[in-house]
């Protein structure tokens, strides 16, 4: 849990050292280098500032593996623990150990890169007597992101929103050919038909990082996306994402732990209130529901169970234009109205600066925190960034409307990381899990339909005839606002008409809809009895790890 | 999660550096400077190896404060952050913020150390009428140590077995004298009738880490016992104890990676075998569980959800003498013969050495491993060794009869860090939870009884008649084995005669008893639902963090 902070520490510390290196030749262009490479605190211990150099001479000597490989940011695979003691004489090396392509009799293998909604409702999907599948993401589960920001609280438990990738593909664990692999992808060689991987470590392995190659016919790219900061200072040191189920352990962990240490004698006023001040940076859903979450939590358990400092805990929620942007005004009105009744203090401002107890706005004021939680939407990761191909509006891998990314062939790309090349006419769709999910599912009975007709392999799919393309049409939009209360949103666009409601019912439409879309009946069950217990017992509070 | 890991490595880096302070005066007898004090990584990093020096000095400084002063070793703190920044100055200033003493017509205040067995039930039981009540405690909440072992393979969920320390006195969070600190206690001083504290920390605080204390009326010391590894090189830096919940989420997430680690392309039949032995060192009930509970998961889990590897994992358990030792020997058998028929090697042999990936045994033999789980009982922790107050034999803090610390007023103290003097006549008890519950349950009695007659104050129970002394009577003991099968011994000690019964039936025994011994309504509600689901579907594996 704490490693994803003490690698965004370790990032930070080594900043000042990899400054200097900004204008060489290193791969990641456009980010800063040391955004590329984080080395580890086994390394910055052990090695001292060696471990750096040796980092950089890392980067430099991928770049010349071949075409295309690059270096996934580790801050995005929560449980990565990397470590580069690799000497490099292993980069000399031009052979990887890995998956050879497939031979002819064997069955197709597609590559599926991500765990998300995109690359989960791929994998449940597709036809496993037909093709073989190997998974790579550097997480071994699916988030059920919607209810994300109930778990930062106690409302849902962490494990009630994670799904074993497992169990949505059992063919990932018990057909022969079948692999998850927990591990990052650091480039694609779309010539080769090969990606590189890099796995997570203990530091136990006989190379580390444990690097390999697995060959594929069919790649499909659903990696995603990465938080935006806009390159405002100190959001990746100081601040809390909310995309990861570590991220929500971590905030739970933070928002307890201030709430014990506020009440430490000696601790004056103004401290107590700098503790207990929660901001929320971006008032899109993910902000507004993790605001309405806080208050719930505030107003009922906090009062409860911290009653010496339940006067001083406060939420403030800042958004540059309006909150919930895409939402009917009349939503966005009630959402206003019924967040600052429950204690939710809404600001307009712009960040300027983070800093480690405050940040600071463009118009110069503080604002003093003990908990910052940034989400302000996502924007092309490094990875995507680096990857050779061609590329959409907003920078996402560029696709038509099979979902194929053209001037290559063979690869796919669906959801947060991809978009529609200009030549389609179509708009680059918003980063939701409605639009991951139903391009997987799209790209899914494609890849079943091209399988049937023996165009699994590689460079074999050109003569058969691909079917209509993918149509979004969106089903509407849902937020919860705290205090049983939730905004239904059914329009098909922003500007479209269409029902839209608020309050109770759609607060029971909120969950209802939900409870049915958690993937297993494991976590159904577990959402259910969350909620019960939350409901009779509140939330839990003990502070773990 | 990670964070004791990484202190614990923290730990090992330094070693070397403080080697050459061993003979100095620092505070620690008997164990060597680097465990008592341990620098945080912020530290190692920021200030490179300036901060090791810092914290010698502060060391020093500390044994200069009064008596008793002493530092608890951080390994034991899961959630200790500590950060070493503070100048000097600090330490020179005589005064610490703080609760002072309880004035004339205030409620007398009760100061308990820990949130273990014997802490919680004492303040479960505390008359909060008559009394303040004052809980230090590095977690939060008490863990529910029988079932724990059942959470590092999925079994159960972890909060499950973690009880919130408000829920249990929720005078803790509503009494406006009576507070849970989130501290480490870090010394005693019997005369001024004061303990002295240094909070977990968030790194934002204005003195870090933040010291406090706290004056008291009457004192209850039950902080625990700390995992004896006789001296072994390398067990703290290579072995997962097993007495937190944050270590059994450690042990669950690095069985996870293994398991995941070992399918990947190109690692050899050897490493795979590494990585997949799970070794377990020490057969008492503890060790006893977790083989169990491992095997169980490897039969069932492991099969169907990493058929890849599934012929890989092994679990070795080592003991250098008998398993289960305090067992009839009936029981003793029945449980050699399940577990070994459940797939768990049964070793004699006595460790030399851990290394990272082999243990070494006395006998010259390498063992490797891939996860190393140590639990070879408790012995007294360096806070308890450091106190200024009779020891019993073994190194306990020593009590009379009536769990009171003698040649000091108002001290008095229960569970694993108590144990009767020798003049007494009674033994040392066994470090158990039932020891420890039934202590506490004890203590609260006789502090209510004393506070009724007002004897709460300090320095005021002298002439209050006590009443009948502690007698321990013992229920029994019980262990699961894996598979629905339990061992009940209802012996009343070794030598006794009794009812033993191992099998089915037992296994329902023990289920029902734990079931009922659960805490809180919450807990139990969860408990009975985790066993439903994993029976249903299966063990939970997506490794979060």
């Amino acid at each position: 849990m704490a490693l994803a902070r003490v690698a965004r520490s370790g990032l930070r510390r080594s900043g000042g050292t990899f400054g200097s290196y900004r204008n060489e030749d290193v791969v990641c262009e456009g980010v800063s280098p040391y955004q590329c490479f984080i080395p580890s605190l086994e390394n910055v211990r052990e090695n001292s500032n060696m471990s750096l150099f040796h980092g950089i001479k890392k980067v430099n000597h991928m770049s010349f593996w071949s075409r295309g490989i690059r270096v996934t940011p580790h801050y995005q695979s929560p449980s990565a623990e990397m470590i580069a003691q690799a000497s490099d004489t292993e980069y000399d090396q031009p052979s990887y150990a890995g998956l050879e392509a497939t031979k002819p009799g064997e069955k197709p293998r597609v590559v599926v890169i991500g765990t998300g909604w995109g690359a989960c409702r791929f994998l449940k999907g597709l036809d496993t007597k037909i093709y073989d599948v190997i998974c790579i993401s550097p997480r071994n589960h699916m988030v059920f992101t919607p209810l994300l920001a109930s778990t930062c609280v106690g409302t849902l438990e962490f494990r009630s929103v994670a799904e074993p990738v497992s169990r949505i593909q059992t063919a990932l664990a018990k057909d022969p050919n079948s692999y998850f692999y927990l591990a990052s992808c650091v480039g694609i060689d779309s010539d080769k038909h090969e990606v590189y991987c890099e796995t997570v470590s203990n530091g136990g392995l006989p190379r580390d990082p444990y690097q390999f190659k697995v060959a594929y016919d069919k790649l499909v790219i659903a990696a995603g996306a990465e938080p935006l900061t806009f390159g405002i200072k100190g959001v990746y040191e100081h601040a809390y994402f909310l995309r990861e189920v570590n991220h929500a352990q971590e905030i739970r962990k933070k928002l307890l732990l201030n709430l014990m240490l506020s009440e430490n004698p000696g601790i004056s006023e103004e401290e107590k209130k700098r503790l207990l001040h929660c901001v929320v940076i971006g008032g899109g859903p993910t902000g507004v529901e993790f605001s309405g979450e806080l208050s719930d939590f505030i107003m009922k358990d906090v009062r409860e169970r911290y009653s010496h400092v339940k006067d001083h805990i406060k939420v403030t929620l800042i958004e540059a234009n309006e909150i919930l942007s895409s939402f009917d005004i009349g939503l966005r009105q009630y959402a206003t109205k019924h967040l600052t009744k429950s204690g939710v203090r809404l600001m307009r401002g712009v960040v300027k600066e983070v800093h480690s107890k405050k940040i600071v706005l463009n118009d110069g004021t503080d604002v003093p925190y003990g908990l910052l939680v940034w989400s302000t939407g996502v924007g092309p990761s490094n990875f995507v960034k680096s990857l050779n191909l061609p590329k959409s509006q907003g920078g996402r891998i560029g696709v038509d409307e099979w979902m194929r990314v053209p001037s290559v062939e063979d690869v796919f790309a669906v959801g947060d990381c991809a978009g529609f090349l200009e030549h389609t006419g179509k708009p680059v769709l918003p980063a939701l899990a409605q639009v991951a999910e139903r391009e997987g599912k799209f790209l899914v009975e494609l890849f079943n339909k091209i399988g049937k007709q023996n165009g699994g392999k590689a460079f074999s799919a050109k003569d058969i005839p691909l079917g209509d393309p993918f149509v979004y049409k969106h089903l509407g939009s849902m937020a919860s606002v705290g205090g049983y209360k939730a905004l239904v949103d059914l329009r098909q666009s922003k500007d479209a008409k269409g029902i839209s409601l608020a309050g109770f019912l759609s607060w029971l439409i909120w969950r209802s809809a939900y409870l049915t879309r958690v993937v297993s009946w494991r976590n159904r069950v577990y959402v259910a009895v969350n909620w019960a217990t939350t409901l009779v017992f509140g939330r839990d509070n003990s502070r773990i790890g």
